[in-house]
């Protein structure tokens, strides 16, 4: 009881004094107050499971032992925190080893941005050094796409309740059909070339052309290899350059540490954030093929594009990536996943699902309207931590941390059968 | 010699890796490891005191030992590091004492928007926020603002190179002379009055008026109380809100923990950042009047709202603002700056300069061109970190640590002597 | 050898005085001073054969002899000219015939603005209204259609060349496929209607949908009728506004008064210019229905909104339309038109021409790069007036004045065809 | 009786029949039914002098004879009506004309662009070229510019209704404080001046500044000479294109044909139309310095910019500065209008009345509210047709053709002073 009331209180306390733009809280009332793995636990002591991942934010995990011991050991020893763009020992190390455990063995060869420590900052650097480089204006992109929130990012995103909010018109920016987006039988990239080709189509050749290889906000649409390669193959015909958003997809998340590897593509500018530092504290990369990389001292800068505290455990998760054990494991688990949601579609009809995804980032689409939310809340009430996607909210997602076990896996299965059944009745 | 070679190193690593984008590390070409109070060290064990404060993120010294005590314990247990914006013990703690010990002593009543980790977030935050409000789309702002550097912020901010780094063109803003842009007696206010009140002077009434009281990148230009209340009323008297940038100026740099304090002005939005989570780890808050709180859920959002190892150092930050002691003593401390720059100016007119500032956000402007980026790389060199700003980088920047002592202050006054003088040889 | 001296001398003035933005002087290099019916003379006494029909601004060739005595009259009598939008006698007697003559007999009910003498005024006239109307921003256009060349009508106009030439970015606007942009078995419709109600697609709900039944100068292409119902049920489902843009198709040229007439839609807005003053004099409508007439008084204007010389042509051409034998008359001619063209294309595969278009608004694309052009050129030295359209000028058009007599116009066929040889030899 | 009659019947159409949008006939409520020299009539028969002149498109009265001599023949021996931008006789002769007897004796080397007939698409095609030359693209207009309606030309004409009235943002240009918009004592340049020498004033160097040397609709606001020269000095020190907008200034109204000739200071590009034609008929000019004419053949165009009527009466109406007795003419009526209207100030202090203008291109600013509009309605009664102008209407026009002769001067002056008698009992 008195539990319950500190909660209440606490709960109180965001209503009061938090503005109004507060989201997940409404779908999670709670109060987190501790975090290890895959579990959470909030102030009253329930434990959660994490099919979350903040978001895609903790691909390592709540709190990895590791990168805590090399946190509390530099933080301990007054290592440098904050140092805007000067150099430190820390980002030293860190562009080191990501160049020798990620860079290299993919031969990548990318020069390395760090442009504010947030996913939005990571893809307005991208367009201003597309258009930098090109002299065009345009950008283009695709339908329910997410990119991010500032008026660059957002005049590439698709929801148009986030578009919106921006109060102004959104401009420079063409959406196109994302893969699939018209059927099986349409190949969508015809379409975006026929654009292209025509010089009365009333679609300027872009400065680039940018994307996720799987949407994740925007319902767990996953682009087909060849799909890829096709836009990469516009993108040289023209001279556009080819953005990846990896904020999301990238880290692990689909299988690889790029979520491109498996397509052959090469992208000119790539943009990473989210789970790159590791721990879940702000952390971002803009990476630029090296003959693009024509920024001006400060073209684009940020006060906290030096966050040292990110670069300490941003370098201790790269050892997730010497050997492709870590990989190997993400794609297993996500058969795992895969195989489960189909069961899940068979044996329930009524979900009219369809299951959507790749890696460890997959769900399933409910065709009745307002169902993946109920099932949200119907997990969190027995103890899981699962969102929406979706233009309609239509998708739930089953995103844990790549690292979960198994065990707390098949517990997590258990728990959103359990809250399908409970919201079938 | 080993210590040298093992600098270049790193520095080559820099060179290699990072993008040309980066610019401190050309004005302060070394690599930093350790940080303590208003001293920094770099891997060659060379120590510099710091005017430079990571560019006000670091108000109260690096590594301050009550938050690092604080920051260890938290991460020690396990406290939760990333949760968007779900209800945390940490978050709740920071709201709560945010109320006690900054709002109401100061009769402030807000809405606290954590609306991502960085400047120009909360900017665009505040931006989207008052279009919403008003339906109206246009921004005005003031010559000289440095808002942030994503196509929102951007829009509003002053310097024509970061300007043009967008790449498309700026809208839905105007600048207007900031206090004194046209000398000592033109108030300019009567400026932006006359735009305002005349219907055909091409200036629609905006959704917002924004500003920082003293702006620092644009040169230390400092707003009178007097033109600040001008400003208000003009707000007031045709419904416009009124948006303080107290991202630089804000948390205690200007002696108030607001800026906007001794003008007596009651804004309708602030965006605060940089030194709000005291440790230089990415935070941001935009306060919002509760009946401008109008907010969708989700509206705007992002990854890293909710940073709690920023929220427990930001906690731990706000006991400096319990009592009045530490506003006297940043008061004090700019005295003896402002009385030090006097003397400079005085005792070396060859600066042509002019002290500028408020607070410990104090500076000399100089009358003959590159004259103060020379100062600070003479600085650099016997052991101080300082920087410039203006339009043509003609002012160098006297911004300490807040909680500086008057020992190391002296220290850092005696290598500005020092170095003016060897660059006036 | 005189007069062709003369003729030299002319082109002279015209090389030296005029912009280079000329462009039909190029094509037909000569100086015209005499025009009747469907034959131009130039100051050399050479006659040509008229198939341009001053792009649609002749439909009822060069000075039709009851205007020009109608316009003689009224000019003798002193006739007022100028009125800008005040009431004139010549502009009630517009108002009321073609109220009586044009729309009651067709069930239309449209209150009329004329909105300055040209196309690109009309066009501007019906976004702004559009944008008030529903509040909203966003136009909708579609592939390679020609709308006017201010800023705004440009914005939805499709030719890059002419897009580029705006030299700022064009906002507000989406281009959307046409029907057949995709071949025969897409129906682009489903492509717009999936962007429609997918509020993820990035394409925002539209103030209005804008388009021409028969692209002109996009290069002939028709919209079946069931492709323009279907448009028309989209902007009925979202409150979207229906501008058909009849500036060119209008007035004729496609078989009846309106282009849309057969397709037994119901436009929100009309755009007319060209012909409806008949003889080629400046003039423009804006059509609106009665509910949408929500403009302020002079919330848009313009100088030569008056120009009552046009009045009194544009009410003596309306006499064409008092029952159907004109229209009958350009439909069988139109017919001509086709069998011709089909004769040709079959008889000379070298062109590897398609038939297009409409009543007598048709052509030939060819696809042989550059073709079109050299029979335009040959045509001009054999007498005959014709131009080419279409995003690579890839088609030449058949254009006459709608009253052209059956002998001119086997004339001009013959030339047509004899052009046609000569290029292919 | 039966007059009246006919006269409401006729106004029952414009309200039945014409949008909303319609203006002039609110102020002026009758039917015009001929016109000649400064005199008008209704189809009532009453007269009416003109001190309006077709808001500046009859500088040379309503249908003057020698004009009107010149268009009947044309029209009775069918010369060419229309033709685009072909070449044509009457257009050779323009140019001709135009060149010997307005450019030449003026030492002026302009290029001449037909971009359509209108005041609107002069601006328009001026803002154009003057982005693709310098590759810049915002414009700097300023306080209480008219440019007009089309949303180029809008977004640099200041008043607030009819901005509103584009129903989207209007981009890519700043509005700079006009000559004496602050005050006697404060040179607007040198406000100008800082934004353009200051990299952080948040305004980019622009492709052009764009002025009318006496802003019409705007309230009468006369450029002095020394200040038009400064804006050139601006101008060519950081290669801006300096546009003069002489759609309603130029062709005689301030004293000489261009309205910049006093200020001796030489444009890059001018607008013309209104009076170029001299009868009230479409036409419009854009002049450019042969250097910038960089345009590609069709970059700007446009259906009625070969309007050889207006071609021909053009060039009739150039006779008219043959010699400088036309502009003495003008001069010495303006200086009657001068004293006219300094008298009435001094004798009616009730008016709260400030003269304006420049040639005879003058008025009065009424400081009470709403009387202006009075006292031209009071004038329409009485047999007058004056308009008002300014922001707030507070201007009324003494506007008559040039040509009007003393007599009819005077007598409208009598009006004018009954009107405001019987106002301001």
């Amino acid at each position: 009881m008195q539990a319950i009331k500190e909660l209440d209180a606490q709960l109180t306390v965001f209503e009061e004094m938090e503005s109004a733009v507060r989201s997940y809280i409404r779908s999670f009332p709670t109060t987190f107050s501790k975090a290890k793995g895959s579990t959470m636990w909030d102030t009253n002591g329930k434990a959660y499971i994490d099919f979350f991942a903040g978001a895609g934010a903790l691909n390592y995990g709540h709190n990895h032992p590791k990168m805590k011991e090399a946190l509390l050991s530099y933080i301990a020893e007054d290592g440098i925190t904050h140092s805007l763009d000067m150099g430190t020992k820390a980002k030293a190390n860190f562009l080191t080893n990501f160049n020798e455990i990620i860079l290299k063995p993919r031969n990548l060869e990318y020069k390395v941005m760090f442009p504010g420590p947030t996913g939005t900052n990571t893809v307005e650097s991208a367009l201003k050094l597309a258009r930098k480089v090109t002299g065009r204006e345009l950008v283009i992109s695709f339908t329910n796409a997410f990119h991010g929130m500032t008026i660059g990012a957002l005049s590439i995103t698709g929801n148009s309740f986030k578009r919106h909010g921006a109060g102004v018109s959104l401009n420079n920016s063409v959406a196109m059909p994302f893969d699939q987006y018209l059927g099986d039988e349409v190949d969508t990239v015809d379409y975006l070339e026929k654009f292209l080709e025509d010089s009365g189509s009333g679609v300027a050749l872009p400065a680039a052309i940018i994307l996720e290889t799987v949407q994740g906000e925007g319902g767990l649409n996953v682009a087909n290899p060849e799909w890829l390669k096709r836009v990469e193959e516009l993108c040289r015909r023209w001279d556009i350059l080819l953005i990846i958003d990896d904020v999301q997809a990238g880290c692990g998340r689909t299988g690889t540490f790029f979520s491109f590897e498996s397509a052959d593509i090469n992208p000119d500018i790539v943009c990473l954030s989210k789970s790159i530092s590791g721990y879940g504290t702000p952390m971002a990369l803009t990476l630029i093929k090296p003959e693009y990389d024509i920024w001006g001292p400060g073209e684009h800068n940020g006060t906290f594009r030096g966050h040292n505290l990110a670069f300490i455990t941003a370098t201790e998760a790269l050892n997730f990536w010497k050997d492709d054990e870590f990989s190997k494991d993400i794609i297993e688990k996500g058969l795992l996943v895969d195989e489960f949601l189909k069961r899940i579609v068979s044996q329930y009809p009524e979900l009219e699902g369809e299951v959507r995804g790749k890696g460890l980032f997959r769900g399933i689409a409910c065709g009745v309207e307002g169902l993946a939310d109920k099932i949200c809340a119907q997990a969190f009430e027995k103890g899981l931590i699962m969102e929406t996607s979706g233009p309609s909210s239509e998708v739930f997602k089953i995103m844990p941390p790549l690292n979960i076990d198994r065990e707390a896996l098949n517990k997590g299965f258990a728990i959103v059968e359990a809250s399908i059944k409970a919201c079938l009745k």
